[in-house]
């Protein structure tokens, strides 16, 4: 499976009252990781929702352990990968390291999902397209 | 003009690790109490966009200015109005008070914009709507 | 055990571009759940770093199941309770509700810390006082 | 006077429902990009504090004027430079480039402040250090 590295730079205003990073803001990194991701493997987002139709692939499940705290100023890695492709749902490994050591584990369940038509309109999930699922397999 | 009241919980996350408010979370504020000006006036955000085929009401210029911190467990209020109606463009400004202190300001210019049409649709600015206006200065 | 329950009104900046809440501000909504309901037990977060010398109840894992999308101008109600008090951890559960539908379920698992001395300071658990656990469960 | 450039690639999570950048975004990257100016002279935001016994250089006065959006998979420039150097405060520039253009420009007026001594301490002025002005300043 591909798999994609990132260097994040922890700011000043990522961190709480406590001094270390305030955890909601490990989730917005883990997501723009995940497009990173997509990136890695040739899709823009910007792209894949106009080439397929999609309203994007959010996320319906999350879960991230905290075993080491940042603080501003350090910088960290993350390491994605997509450990799981099922019809219309995949699922995101990420892995944020402070040198050798693991920090932060994430996981997303995501799901494959197109508008409805209509005036209050909802997502739907749908079938990831199989040269999608090609592109992080085939490394 | 009309002006409407809010009270905010300032939360832990809120705040940097200097254990204060994070300054851009006063913009955030600011622009939830501009859209709680607006249901005030008897518009919720929601419906404006479809009655109207707005995009939004973006900002183009915005500006606060910090004479007292405030920290998690604060509660504060915010005082909004309309200072100022222009064809398109239209003047919001905030007070947040700690008690009677007014301890930050804020100002924001927006613009009453549409969609283009077209694959790489832009914003466009559009006259504001007089019954619009006439809501916010019939007070 | 004390169950909190606390409207939030979801606003434009909550949303993503697909229009819809972005997920990592759920996380945000709950760790403020989390604080207002130790101020229903009767602690303000800021009493309780200053009474036990605590530096905060980091969490350790965050999890959220998101079954029903919300929007800008809808209002949502968390309930938030403690279902379980370990010797220096424990986890909450929230509940976000769109009418009687559970629209997003979260878990976290947080442990009570103090500063360790020293030049560059860190975080360890120690014991949760049991007049603390006692106000949660006495209900 | 020293001046720092620094990419930021626009997320997915920076934008709003109406699929461009949320303004407070704006002044959360200006922020960071005074702490990277800060580095580009020399001074980790960190060893700042350590050094010499500051809480921090909050901000007193911030204004943005946006002139162009953007929206994720963007990438846009940040051009960053002090402008006026007073006995405790200072005036920031940034200039977000898209491309040639200047999509955003933004002020920041900053405090160099300590903590007051007792229970309840407060921010206080402070003169800047000469040999903090002179990094900026013999470039």
């Amino acid at each position: 499976m591909l798999t994609n590295r990132r260097t994040i730079s922890v700011e000043w205003g990522d961190c709480d009252a406590a001094g270390i990073v305030y955890f909601p803001r490990y989730f917005e990194w883990f997501d723009a990781c995940t497009a990173a991701l997509f990136r890695a493997a040739g899709f823009q987002k910007r792209d894949l929702l106009e080439t397929y139709g999609i309203a994007g692939f959010p996320v319906v499940d999350a879960r991230a352990r905290f075993a080491v705290s940042s603080t501003f100023g350090d910088e960290v890695v993350v390491e994605s990968t997509i450990t799981r492709f099922g019809r219309s749902s995949f699922d995101v490994q990420h892995r944020l390291l402070r040198g050798d050591e693991v920090a932060v584990e994430g996981f997303e369940t995501r799901v494959w999902t197109k508008r409805e038509p209509g005036a209050h309109s909802t997502l739907k999930s749908h079938p990831i397209p199989q040269e999608v699922i090609a592109r992080f397999t085939s490394v």
